[in-house]
């Protein structure tokens, strides 16, 4: 397409339309145009849905609420994150049409985004659930179908294996957890779908605020696990869903 | 399908062909047949192709010809890591078929495997290349055709640019980077397909061994990345072909 | 027993009594009841007592309240532990029976738990006191007899070596320390008893929020220690509890 | 009690029975058999069987088998651990009774031990194997019955819980895993006896020679886990056996 | 010259106009008047404009402003850096003259400073700004003339490369960034200037408080990059003026 | 410049002497040739005789040889580092106007390189000399006048002092230190030239590979201090480089 | 020599002339005679000096004043450390004869301790002087004579050396800084008591705090540094009374 | 004095006797002259015996010896740590006066150094001898009465208290460690000398090369514990010497 983009250009060069020096004057003010995707790159975010985010921590709610305004203009979707019952109250009052999310510290303003497929967001503890409801809220602000699991950590397998066949019908998996961090490792062994791993830093002591899991998570034992920063739920959600659109894109793009 | 298998068994009981003490026997034998779906968890390695791996380092190279021989029996593929030229010379003569990759370290029996799609692994220097050869050689193995992009590091970001057509119609993306780790930040903001990041523990001092690279690719700043272990190059091909797979079966079975 | 359980599933269907489909069924719907163990599994934590309990740092008093109510539905005992005063007061309000533990952070609502043996709790400091309260009434309530010994740190020996004789006469013995964790390396060659070590927080500097006593402790010169995370007191009571229960039970399960 | 010693030997003195030189004798041969408790403390390490042992790492051969040797002529049990072939052949030469264990690293001089209870040595992986034989030969020689289970990591669960039956049998448990080290958790969540968990240096990368699984141990977030430090499969079955002499010495000691 | 003033007070001894005693006073008093050099680091600090800046963390406003104020009695340029709004309300009360800063979390009493030359201050995303604006209020202070960049983090190249020519008529840049800290790595393969990294502590989780960024700036593969502390835009400046001022002084003192 | 090529380019295309397609062609032939300046920065590579050099650490004399001869073949200056006596015979055999300097560990290729000022290397033991050498023979090679100023760690001031004259007219100064990685500071506070520092691994325990003198060195009290990666001699060199450009090319760059 | 008293105490009671009763008493009133040196250890505290202290972090005001009075009635000295001004307002009203020590966050009721010698301490940075305070604070209730420098951190030297000869005279130093922590290597190169150095936590970023002053500390390449811990001003005052004292003692017991 | 040498100069140049640009010369020769006590200082290190050593890791033996001869050439005493055999052999050759002290790791080179008291060097385990063994020797040679302890390690307190009257008439102790590096703190809590702990690298997985004993040695709670790197016997030497020469120096420097 790009591509097409410059031979239009050129040929209105060659054609008199444009002369040289204004040519290089939208090069100037465009100036990757001619580099091999740098546009599309930019037409990308738009086109893929990969929402802009407002990360509410450091910020006022004003200061969060005029950000999120700022992009809801552009028409969405549009998340924040980290957000404080306070964050959220201003947000929704700057764009009445945005949804809070309380248990997700998340606001929303749904947009046009295309159906990507289907993941599990699975928890260990309930203590993991604002960090796994981020990561779902986000999926699903994407276009994804979420299936939630919460409080199915290892240390009462019982309640993991229960729900093994809804989980195998999962295309990917975000798994959270804290403390000993197991539970990506015993979901992967378990089925067959790539696992995003999410350490939470819920736990005290020797958990460093997280290392602990993090350690345990990169150190996996079991095939199809990656990792992403500790509490980082909307990290992993932008992870899944780029897999589920990889098998949507995959269709048209492979040969 | 395991569900067919059960039907099939308890029939089997219900005709008398099979006595239920005997049926109890098998059951004994195989003692997670009738949980759901853990049975097929062991037929799914097989069937999946996620091949079984005889990790060298630390084996003598009579110990890793052993092992690789035994699984070798079992069909294919079967994988050998982190292999010497001793491992492989004894591998080989053990297993004839098997073919040695000494770049990347690895001998590789090849297997049934069906073609799962197309991924790109980057590295960023000539210092990578064994992980990032270990990554290419395992995913092919298990089905993945792959694009290899070496010595495309960010200190000269012409390099990478230059290949960005290619590297957009990967499905998945592996990159391999030690020392600074910001390849897969680079090349995650300019495409849209899930980048798996390996750390290499490339470098010398405050490179402490790969943590400097793992914690800048925990803390990527562009969406879609997510990490496995320093020097994985195998976890990240497994994880990778899980993806491309998840967009096949994908196709199955979402309603 | 349930090889038992699986007979009769089979033998109802060898007769006719349940069709094949129907004993599919029952599998799918208590997936776990062939597994060997698991349906017990779940039976045990009511059984052995090894009671619920309310982390209540992080949640507000209100929903440490209503988590303790829930549980004590289910009779108790129950625990709640990290608790502060305004924890206490919502717990003991919603929970009149509850008992509060202010120097411990802990509300208990006692339970029938049979008693277990005898064990100490030593710690070395006057700060070391929250955790100190944390594992015995957490061990008291789960049936432990126990003994507290208060400020006995090494720098002092005379403390402790005074106290030997009834610290000889503990089965288990948990022994609490912060700054240089030396504690339990000084008991364990004193006596014969298992030592669950305990690091705590107490300190400064280089302490760093009680790795030293941890990697001290984890490096004991001394035979029987064991570690469990920093500050974690409710850890140490039910590894001690264990032990003695591992004492009567044992009576029952050794040949 | 140590008071009525001091008294009948003062008293003996007093009447003559005993000259002052011979006290200070009994003192010099015992000499804190007036501090109460330690002399004790000296007899109960031969009374117990607390076996000395030969730390072999850093020692020459023939070092160790001198410290072997000279331990030996106390009767016995003794144990050298961290023994290469090299220290096996000196120890067997020096002492020919003593019978080596090479896959345990160890030698073993066996010695007049009670029997004191069942336990099972699990681990995860083959890689582990050492470290867990390391604990299996140590309890052991100090009298314990061992039950061992090998491969059974938490990537495949089916391979625990095919052994669940004979796991809650053990009256103390010690896991053994690297990588990352959830093995601990899923078994203390699946049976009531207390669990040792040892972390291994297996691995590489962000295992930080053993760092990550020692980290997940201590944040088990199952009941009933403590924890000894890396490798040290030696300090665990002392650990383990501590808690079933407790059992034994406990009948006795409980009023 | 230290040795022209050195050669005049001896020339005043000589002459008689200054008795020895009198001569070794103003050694006493100026002790390293005699000492090659020392003496003219003390005028250097004020010749040369390095100016004293208060640092009001941990300091009450009220400290602060004292501070700011007996500074300012010796000319200036003073700075005030990490100072909250009531500081530099404090500040600005005390010293008129002085001017707030408060996005640079600065206040600044302007003085005699040479221009010494052009710098850049880049930096990867809006939440590094005061740690940017720190380092170009500062090097503003002190004669530098600063183009700053914002928001041109890595995971969007076309932003960086849209100001390439801008930047690369900087003499000297600054490059500031958090996260995965990849952007002085970028810039440094994209120009020849010195490039002076500072990590942030902007992030979470596994940046561990700016850990991240500065290992992946110490690792950089790019040459011509040095680092300073986390977060210390203030020291990145003063590195800044002295490269340029070094560009000055050079012409001088080059034989 | 680039702006001229793309006005040519632009010209031709719209006098029909390029057709557009031809055009585009040689945009994708040259991809980055309309990106401001990345052209360019290909070229500077060689313009500025920013080296290229080999690092020998993990390759074989003949692999680092084959690399040595290859950039030879561009004309130089062409360094080796991290060289073993092996590297520098077999790079001096393959290309014999090499230059070998054992004590620094390189090889060099001179090239034609312009003088660009002087600095001086400094460091604080005999231990630190080979990394002291790396970063004088690489900016030497690079056309820098190098003072070195070696055994004047800060135990022993007087000895550092004694060159204060001399060190005050480096225009740039590399300091090299372990252990406490105290010379950095102390030379800051001296002079007035910007001040490059090299921890080295020097030292034992907790030098920690040389973590301390790195941190020591990342919180300099004195101003101008900034650092490169641990016994990155070659890095620094590469930084003072720079430094010393920015001098000459600002006398052309500024307005 | 304790066996000359005991060959004593039992003729005396051989001869009569002491019951076994008595005997006993003095055995049970001093528990530890019979030990060698245990009971005088007991004494010594008193004996020496070495004062109690209430370390007032954690505590409330009222507890800490509580605990500084029950203190102040067995004589003095008392010592509270880490004391806020609410703390020294409550010890002062309980104890009227405290003096409080805002600076040094102490507060003090001076007791009979015999004058033991003469230290200095020194400081590097104005932000580290609550922690010098603290020692000179500390030292001079303990009976030493202390000299205080304050503000002479390395990055001006003039400003340490012009102290020198005073700084020479004392007989043990303290040497307190933060940041790179130099301060103490340069001191103890240029005199010859024992320097005991503390690393404070000021600073920020790498400096985490207070790790790089440590290790810089451990690390110190000049003769006779020793560390304590991080802002631990209290025990190295400990450290140099100590010191003093032994001087003191010296002269007895020395033959 | 050095202020009489400037005067006495000062003199000469008033009197005509020497010109001011003679002068200016001799104070460019001897910089340090005039600036107070730089010169005494070069001086001490003559004076006080601290004498040089020769580091041999990390040299040849030849490079050992021959700087171990050249500073034999100065008197003595001259020392060389960390020898293995092969160093100390060459170095015997080289100056045949030298003595080999193996289990040090030492050679000495005896030099006139006055007797300056007596202390102790205590040690926890055979494997912290060669650490003790190099303090030992170093003390020696530096003119101090050494008493060795071994093996008296926490975890058979009895051990240490059997010997605590001799303990008790050092003036200073080194106390030296490794795992829980406990020792320092019982010892410091049952004698009045200062505790110099020195941290061994005895241990293996979470003793990470000695940072567990080194963490809870500055961790002590007992009182006059200062600390030394890790292994650094050595300098614990040093320091003690300074402490027993601090009592001799003081009855003459002390008003």
């Amino acid at each position: 397409m790009h591509r097409d983009a410059l031979v239009e250009l050129l040929g209105r060069v060659a054609s008199g339309e444009l002369s040289p020096a204004a040519a290089v004057e939208s090069f100037a003010h465009l100036p990757f145009r001619a580099g091999p995707g740098l546009l599309l790159d930019t037409h990308r975010a738009m086109r893929t849905g990969e929402a802009e985010a407002v990360f509410c921590q450091g910020k006022t709610p004003a200061q969060a609420a005029a950000a999120f305004a700022a992009l809801a203009e552009s028409g969405g979707p549009v998340l924040a994150t980290r957000a404080t019952p306070e964050h959220l109250e201003a947000i929704c009052r700057a764009v009445p049409r945005a949804q809070a999310h309380p248990e997700a510290r998340m606001a929303v303003l749904a947009g046009q985004t295309p159906r990507c497929g289907s993941m599990a967001v699975v928890c260990a503890g309930t203590s993991d659930l604002p960090v796994a409801e981020e990561a779902a809220v986000t999926a699903e602000a994407l276009g994804a179908e979420t299936l939630r699991l919460c409080d199915v950590g290892v240390a009462g397998l019982h309640r993991l294996l229960a729900h093994l066949e809804v989980l195998r019908q999962a295309e990917v998996i975000v798994a959270v957890a804290g403390m000993e961090g197991a539970l990506p490792s015993v979901i992967a062994g378990l089925v067959g779908a790539p696992v995003i791993a999410v350490p939470t830093s819920v736990g005290y002591g020797a958990a460093f605020g997280g290392l602990a899991p993090l350690l345990a998570m990169l150190n996996s034992c079991a095939p199809g696990v990656s990792v992403v920063n500790i509490d980082n739920g909307f990290g992993a959600a932008l992870v899944a869903v780029r897999v589920l659109r990889s098998r949507t894109r995959g269709g048209a793009s492979v040969r």
